[in-house]
């Protein structure tokens, strides 16, 4: 039995609370609005610690060579509990933002160069997440990387060299069982059945006495332009070029693989494989409104560049939300289903062990 | 020119990233879900001080013996910021129900007899607002104020002692200009109305033919019961009787300006003291919130006791949701409005100080 | 190929927005703020056809005699869903705060004797998900049930005959596999890890040279208190007291198949069972808290009865708020955790039978 | 007295509940996720329907020659009440996001060519805020004007030229009082404190002993185009270059008026004000989010179109969450700040007439 624990203690709440000294007051002339500037900078990096402390369970899970299903459904909730701290992260602006821009011009040169987008924590959640160094929006010219202090860049760089939560699931992807086993094929069977399908619809668009000729063709044109995008996933070569074009970072076989579990995400095995690609879209969505809602009250609160060459802050903030995307692969599946009622069914004896005894 | 400010040192991540320690480490079986506990806390902590630094700051506004309009922005505001802040504590919630129980209490034991419900900032900030200590649901038997620890027993002791924003209020509404000015009673006019309000309605109803008897007697009652209600407003003795049922803790005069401010709300001079009343009411609505949602939380984390004379901490936690209402004076008011073509017409020399030039 | 379908037109919008006519406005005097009254409350109804809608396919599943686990995912999702909705609301009850007292005034005669609380709905909602009529707090000294129009109490009174959610749930937890199964009783294994625990821990007690006489009896009868609560599940005529003291409703067998699959969640099969309980608790948490603002939210339109034997609208809401919960028994259930240490393991035989291949 | 209120009739609830028909059931094959779609849609358009109702009674104040300061307030909640909605528009983002694109894929294509960004209520509320049909991103090379239904087309057309919210503000500022009365000259003041300012910062830089010669010019450099920004408010001409690349659509008149009230929104006349600009941009924010998050969430449901010259719906609704901003004049106006310590006094005359007694 140990010696009875204090809550403030335990929370080390002394610490915590003497941790806030604004540079206004330093100066003689204190500012009210710093304080909320401060603590909320401080709430977001205790939340940024906790998420990488999740992330960092995570990552460890898929770094395995094999990943057991129990260990899935810890990953599953340590994505949940990343996206419910994502949440409150984005819901929390509307704190900040009751602080009017010339509240902020009290104390804003004070901080100088200092700004809100240097967050080492948050650099390093990008990085182990999987967002590549070559993704990055550069600022005022060169890569972000160039910006940080020299003992941050190195913490950056070494990050950089270690598997991010995107190689891991890369890996894991290609390792999905069931989409090929014995005689069957899945891939070989979806194309056909993919074949099939168009070759019906523009059949159909042909026969149809209700189209004239110019409809007809359009139509078709309409079919074929969607057939074609399916060529896309059929051969490595073809692939790579969506690769080229930004549209997919993951290997074929994986996303392969993460489209077998889209299609059949009611069976059992894949609810948890499953899960964990919708919560990390959801991780995505996230992530893209914090920095739109942080790079539009930034530009509230500081205005715009007038007449210079120079990019400003809110510039590279606004461009970091279209462009800095992490798995977006996952969204850009949804160009390749097909109707259920198209959708080969799975042979007996594979479906069997994908499940349990039911109750 | 100061020296240049470096992110990381202005906000002393270090020493709040430093500062989780899981005893479950030290013991040498690390509970995962422990870190989470603890940075929740801090999170609160973090915007508990913030809340207390806004509520310093419309104290010391309220503890003048005059207010100005500006002022009485800088409040609004103060109170908007507060109202934010807690929007998001209770929304946070979901981050810590994450955490099973069965997680819960790989370190639960290791905790006692700390518990979530200690803190002392959060003391301080109901203390400020106007909780009275009589008003504090006792805890096994005894005033909260026992449990504390000696030195923070004598913290909240004295804040017991410093005039709290509720008696500022009181003070400040009972300074209401207008009410009474010249010739011109306010309330004089204002019961006059009721009275013939309800005069013409009884008429109405003794005169209207498709009532039976028995239904003429039940509305009269009706209207007699709810006019009856405003004579408590209408003097010192029959007031005293609401204050004892702890309907009100103001005093009459407060009382009567607060509705006063509620009728006349549109006209400019009032704007700023109804929003006041208003976002009180939001702030008392979120509390209790923040109560309920924690009370619910701790309910599913520990479940009950079970065959024990002795209250556990849910169930307190569930008392203190309603009888801990700080502002209910404010909702009270509602009783006692009348509608909006029977309130008295404001005499035109006194609207117009009330307002400015139009443009 | 069909009739081009345009978006006006399927979504009925014309239908949709012609319903909202205020009675203000047709007696003459129209009150701006009917329009949020009768759209708000609209938006309600909608939401709650959906969650209705969601709630059919869940019961139909809990209604067989055998349950998928596929299906078991359905009932997963379909509870995400609700949940998502009672979010919202709750969330959208500021959006009715934003309508001040003395406007709801402008109109709220024009509406008796009609109240917000008469959505049949809703109570059909309540009803399915298995809130008993005899739980339902009576309001003006009769059963609910007696104020609604005799057409809206006979689609109650069926509702009732029917199988709710809750007794679905609980034919169905008492058909969980594995908790007996050959020679292997999980329950005598657990009383006997409880027993053993426990005596343990007194032991330790009476042995610890830092506790003096009076402190050894103080814990060891906390222990044994502790202990005591377990015999409740280790009989039925224990149990059916927990039953009369209203702490459960679900019979003894389905109350330790729910507690299994807490203790064992991590296992593949026992996921979704698990999601489904821990969706229900939010779901719980969620109508609270609903009922909770929307108490509140009347308090502070309408005030008080003062002086009056009757009971208000908001009594009764505020009761609803804590006699109305649905699934505590699942909240409860904490109460009989042992640390993860203590739990015993699973035969190595039902353990694979309830997982998967790893990948 | 007239007839007791029915709920449901009152709400016209049969009606509102008779308007969901699923096509894909029509067609033989439910889709139960269509009901959702068709369900969040036809809330959507009952706020839609709130936010017009407000909106319009807020043009009508901004229509007349003169404004109340109480008409101002009553603007001020409406905005207040529109933004809540938007919170609520925002969030149940959430609610369609747990239809799978696979879901959706069993009735997406029944609704071809209809879409959700088809809502005439929303281009309305758009166009009334003040939307310009240049700004407007076209799709599929021409203006989304011509995309509409003939008799929507006529309807927007109409909107088109009546006064929108935008600019009956810009009206209303540039009669805003105190900037220019007697020999106050406001702007003549603001405009020599800031060439104060700049003056004596450069001679601070170029005194600074520990800046070498490089580094001086730099900072020179620095604040030079700080001030020149300043010359674009001064006169016409220069201001006309800011509104002709769009980073203005207020006249020079109401932008001056604007940062006026931004920069005294202390006193009591420009709090209304004040919040207003206030509210607008929270207002911007909150469309630019719930575009965005409808545009992630189109991504994630249909994907993406590879390899044709046609832009998809995704691409066009992440163009509008940039490009259609309406009330970014105001965030644009930081710009223009400078610090509270240089800003001149307003004469004592003047800030007379701003304010109330005080109490």
């Amino acid at each position: 039995m140990s010696a009875p624990v204090r809550y403030d203690e335990y929370l080390q709440i002394d610490k915590i609370l003497s941790a806030q000294q604004r540079i206004s007051e330093l100066k003689g002339r204190p500012a009210h609005d710093e304080m909320l500037f401060i603590i909320i900078h401080q709430v977001y990096e205790l939340w940024f610690k906790q998420m990488l402390f999740e992330l960092s369970r995570v990552l460890e899970i898929f770094n395995q060579a094999k990943v057991k299903d129990s260990e899935l459904q810890t990953v599953v909730r340590a994505l949940e509990r990343i996206n419910e701290i994502f949440r409150i992260l984005v819901q929390q602006v509307t704190v900040l933002e009751t602080m009017t821009p010339f509240d902020f011009l009290d104390f804003r040169n004070d901080l100088y160069p200092a700004s809100g987008f240097q967050s080492l924590q948050f650099r390093i959640l990008e990085t182990q997440l999987g967002l590549a160094a070559s993704k990055r929006v550069s600022f005022a010219g060169t890569s972000y990387i160039n910006h940080l202090p020299p003992d941050q860049k190195l913490i950056i760089e070494k990050e950089l060299t270690r598997p991010s939560l995107k190689e891991g699931l890369e890996k894991w992807l290609e390792r999905t069982p069931f989409v090929s086993e014995g005689t069957f094929d899945f891939w070989k069977t979806y194309f056909t059945s993919v074949q099939t399908m168009f070759a019906e619809d523009m059949e159909m668009v042909r026969k149809n006495p209700r189209l004239n000729e110019e409809e007809k063709a359009q139509s078709i044109k309409r079919l074929e332009s969607s057939l074609h995008q399916f060529k896309s996933l059929e051969s490595d070569e073809e692939f790579e070029k969506l690769k080229t074009a930004g549209l997919f970072e993951f290997s074929r076989k994986a996303t392969l693989s993460a489209l077998f579990i889209m299609i059949y995400n009611h069976e059992p095995i894949l609810h948890n494989p499953f899960q964990i690609m919708d919560h990390l879209q959801d991780l995505d969505e996230s992530i893209t409104q914090w920095r739109s809602r942080h790079a539009q009250m930034a530009h509230r609160m500081i205005g715009v560049k007038i007449g210079t060459g120079g990019s400003s802050g809110a510039d590279y903030l606004h461009k970091t939300v279209t462009q800095q995307k992490l798995f977006s692969d996952f969204s850009n599946l949804s160009t390749f289903l097909i109707p259920r009622s198209k959708i080969p069914a799975l042979p007996e004896n594979i479906r069997k062990k994908m499940g349990f005894t039911d109750f």
